[in-house]
């Protein structure tokens, strides 16, 4: 297997845009390249991860639409979906592709356009990444999965509420140094506490909003990346696991076993410690997704994540720093391009030129869930 | 790069169902499982190729639904979407998974659902795998792409216009003999000539009908293959590749050159010639694609297929038996089961089991178009 290597980034702000999907995904490949100096002909295959452009833009195919868009040509082009975790799916399977020699050349996409919709078919939308035939019927929507997840943990543990929202709190501070982040306006845990009520107890601030936006990476062999730019990303491992497909199939409502089951993998392939990971990009969807995240990734036992993150163990100078991009909570949510999003982050922190920047950080981990913790995404990236 | 076998084969009819899209790819996986012998627990990934379910159903991240409903744990999941070769991509991606040892044992599935859908909804999903950004915007639909393409081929070659029309009998005779087709009852090509126009000089009869369907496979190494069965398929080569992204984007319209460009890799990876092939299931979404991916394929020189398929050549006891499963045309299109409905059919044929059998099938190909000739994915199977 040979070791792979990101040699190009490129990205849109996450935000309001007019740019349409097609657009929007054309220009992070285009940037992507230019960052990578590699001539499309270099080219060997384009992989796009994609949730609801069929539901929320009418245009399925893209993969192939911007291949042609952006000039590649006669490649194996694809989407791939796994609802919040399809660009994190298209990562590992490049990563894949190129680690067993099938290509040494790949451009992995990440898009999602969300804004501008009705709020009905948005919701419409996003209910598609629930099982429909099951949880869907009774109208459960993901804020309240997430409000029940979120009961269920303050049952089970010994938990301040605020420390929770705390996290909303740090990751809007986080996002007030980056400029691709949607939301970058500080917050108090006043406001956060105060907000809309959504689906109890989590508040508006609690939720992570949509967005629109799209990011891509070059991927190559790690014995090629030399030749083609100064510095590459280490791709020392990625594992794509799947899990239960709704609530009811949870035996510990506050434990996703695919993110658990991907972290000992990556852990192990990498042979590292949740104590060697220097920055970490996790699935902050909402501000207890990332208390119980944290856990799940090991970074904190069980029942423990909140207060770590309220005494700011997870703060950009703490600790573990976790989404020092602001994260989801507050760079938004665009479905398809997060997982992307993620790992364009972790590659500029690697690279010491992050605005939000970790201090020497040399190992990063991203973490990607896509559904009820039906599928995930995790992945270790290093400094050459 | 290890040989891969198919060892294990399910599919549901391809016509109207009662069962949701969910329930139509887990009785499909399901059943290739069962006919494998092999547990749930050797599975190690599962692919699914779907185009529409997110706008006909609402339904996404379905792979990781079958694969919980089914009972597959902790295994990487993913839909695969290329418009019409949405399955022909997951099946491409699984072989290389196996040949390149990523894992051992994967199954493979297609589905779609598209029968009790709105006709004004069911045309703007199938107008999702046009380019809204160009030729989407005119209101061009796929008879309407295949009305060009059939009147510049009528243009450019000394053709009859009813030895077109022909293709879509041959393939109705077809499909009176195989239970899983939609329409079974034979047509002349009074019939054709007669039916409602569609888009000029398309009939009706000319036309694919839609239909509900799922169909899975299970791959694995070839050295495997013999303790999971006594009739493994062998795959001799893949090829996924793309093309132009709409009407306006090519030369010459009577061609896609990416169908030309897989088949010449298919037949060199297999070492074959277009001669050496004794069945074939092709993408005949029209009669008159039929026609052009018969001489794409290099069955025929470009503007001979028609006459050919008049003449009989390609018919069941023919010099090159096309379709012999009634086709899209007749077996119905249930857009992202179609690729793999082919791969079904086509191991059914070398194993000398099927309901239309052609005599001493040893090698048999198969080809999956994905919008205007954008994605294109063609495999060669062989009796071991």
């Amino acid at each position: 297997m040979r070791d792979v290597a990101i040699v190009g980034r490129g990205t849109t702000t996450y935000g309001v845009h007019d740019d349409g999907i097609k657009d929007l995904a054309t220009k992070a490949v285009a940037r992507a390249l230019d960052s990578s100096g590699l001539e499309r002909s270099a080219v060997e295959a384009l992989s796009l991860g994609n949730f609801a452009a069929g539901m929320l833009e009418g245009q399925e195919l893209l993969a192939a639409l911007v291949a042609d868009a952006v000039g590649l040509e006669d490649i194996p082009v694809m989407k791939t979906e796994g609802a919040c975790a399809s660009s994190g799916i298209a990562f590992h399977q490049a990563r894949q592709q190129i680690a067993m020699g099938v290509h040494d050349v790949v451009v992995v996409v990440g898009v999602e356009k969300m804004t501008g919709v009705p709020t009905a078919e948005f919701t419409q939308a996003l209910a598609a990444a629930a099982d429909g035939t099951t949880e869907g019927q009774t109208g459960l929507t993901f804020p309240g999965f997430y409000g029940l997840f979120t009961s269920r943990y303050l049952h089970e543990y010994s938990v301040d509420r605020e420390d929770i929202s705390k996290v909303a709190v740090k990751n809007r501070r986080n996002a007030a140094e980056n400029p691709r982040a949607r939301f970058r306006e500080p917050i108090t845990i006043d406001d956060v506490m105060e907000s809309e009520p959504i689906a109890d107890p989590l508040r508006l601030y609690d939720c992570c909003p949509a967005a629109d936006g799209a990011t891509a990476v070059v991927l190559t062999a790690s014995d090629m990346a030399p030749s083609v730019t100064s510095d590459p990303i280490e791709v020392l491992a990625t594992a794509h696991t799947s899990g239960r497909s709704g609530a009811y199939r949870y035996d510990d409502l506050t434990t996703f076993e695919a993110t658990r089951t991907a972290a000992s993998r990556v852990y192990s392939e990498a042979d590292v410690t949740p104590a060697d990971i220097d920055v970490v990009e996790l699935h902050d969807c909402f501000s207890s997704a990332e208390v119980g995240d944290s856990e799940d990734l090991r970074f904190f036992p069980k029942g423990e994540g909140a207060a770590a993150a309220a005494a700011g163990d997870t703060a950009v100078d703490g600790e573990i720093p976790i989404n020092p991009s602001g994260g989801l909570l507050s760079k938004g949510h665009p479905v398809g391009a997060t997982g992307l999003g993620q790992i364009y982050e972790i590659c500029r922190q690697l690279n010491g030129d992050h605005e939000n920047q970790v201090a020497d950080a040399q190992t990063g981990l991203t973490h990607n869930l896509g559904g009820s913790g039906a599928v995930c995404t995790v992945s270790v990236l290093g400094r050459k």
